[in-house]
């Protein structure tokens, strides 16, 4: 099999899928880390031999290169159980995955990195003006996700997936992002159903 | 096979994406219409029966319900030649798929929707004061499109795949959004590939 190595920023919820798929799955991961508030991902070689677009997480596989957290969870689960074996089921998932990519991440963990790593203080006028509307979707994504798991254990069918996965990795740390996670007492007791799952690991 | 019916705004390129996919597939899709400038995705009964998020496109396979665009896309490509084979490719495909949902979709699709539906007047100053943002970002997702397909025809190996599908929808009618496409040649050429495919459709 091709050597699989990680480029991230272990600070990432993203990369963190990725660390986490590993683990479950039990595949070895190289890691080389980037410092993403030093500019690390947009230098001129990792624009050219990482990612075009300057973001992390990118996983090289061999010698090619896949960006794209949820893209690269994929790639390490095929043909694996975290990918559910009928097909309405794995569309579901996907469609989990991509819920978390475009109202859960921009909300969740966009405010979780300004408060957290950029600090309140540090941002711009025009970040300061998105706070409340962040506020709003990262609390209605939160709010779907817990209509959704009143009923259920794990978001599709009877086992973890991938959806479980990249769902988690905001969800489990958006508190630093000042939300308030008892207000949604099924997403807690799904955090604990995945922290308790044989080979997890924490994030950094 | 289940009844395949399309719960959509026919304005949107998130549906179109869905029925681009079923027509390359001669795959017969009902089709039933909300609009969404008037509310008619978050009407009780919608929320409850259709989709708790509040947005279509959802595709319904018998008597389930499967939100988020690419996921109904993927559901309807398994097992044809629009999904890659290659393990690799096929991850790289969802990357691109990706990467339109959070670095294209919310800035090209966003400024489409304001300039053309809404109405640059009608705008909140919130919206307003968002608009140079989504032009920086949309203009990067462009540019990020133009340096892959300059040395390509398509985004993944040698065919055409969900991930050309899910870019052409909104890319094709970014010029509503204010987007000058005559700044991206290559994609230009791509565009027209995608035109010609057999059995393509145009937006309603």
């Amino acid at each position: 099999m091709d050597r699989l190595t990680l480029h991230e920023d272990p600070r990432s919820g993203n990369c963190y899928k990725i660390v986490l798929t590993a683990a479950l799955l039990g595949k070895p991961l190289n890691r080389v880390q980037y410092d993403i508030m030093k500019g690390e991902t947009r230098t001129p070689e990792f624009l050219r031999d990482v990612n075009a677009n300057g973001r992390i997480p990118v996983l090289q596989v061999g010698d090619r290169f896949l960006p794209e957290s949820n893209a690269a969870c994929w790639y390490l689960a095929e043909g694996s159980a975290l990918i559910p074996a009928e097909a309405f089921d794995r569309a579901d998932m996907l469609r989990w995955m991509f819920f978390e990519q475009y109202n859960h991440e921009p909300n969740v963990a966009t405010l979780r990195f300004w408060l957290q790593f950029v600090g309140e203080a540090n941002l711009t006028p025009f970040q300061q003006g998105q706070i409340m509307a962040k506020r709003a979707g990262g609390e209605a994504a939160l709010a779907v996700m817990e209509e959704h798991l009143t009923a259920r254990d794990w978001f599709v069918g009877g086992s973890v997936s991938l959806a479980d996965i990249a769902l988690y990795a905001y969800t489990h740390v958006c508190e630093a992002g000042g939300f308030r996670l008892h207000d949604y007492p099924a997403v807690c007791r799904w955090l604990k159903r995945v922290s308790a799952l044989p080979g997890y690991v924490a994030m950094d």
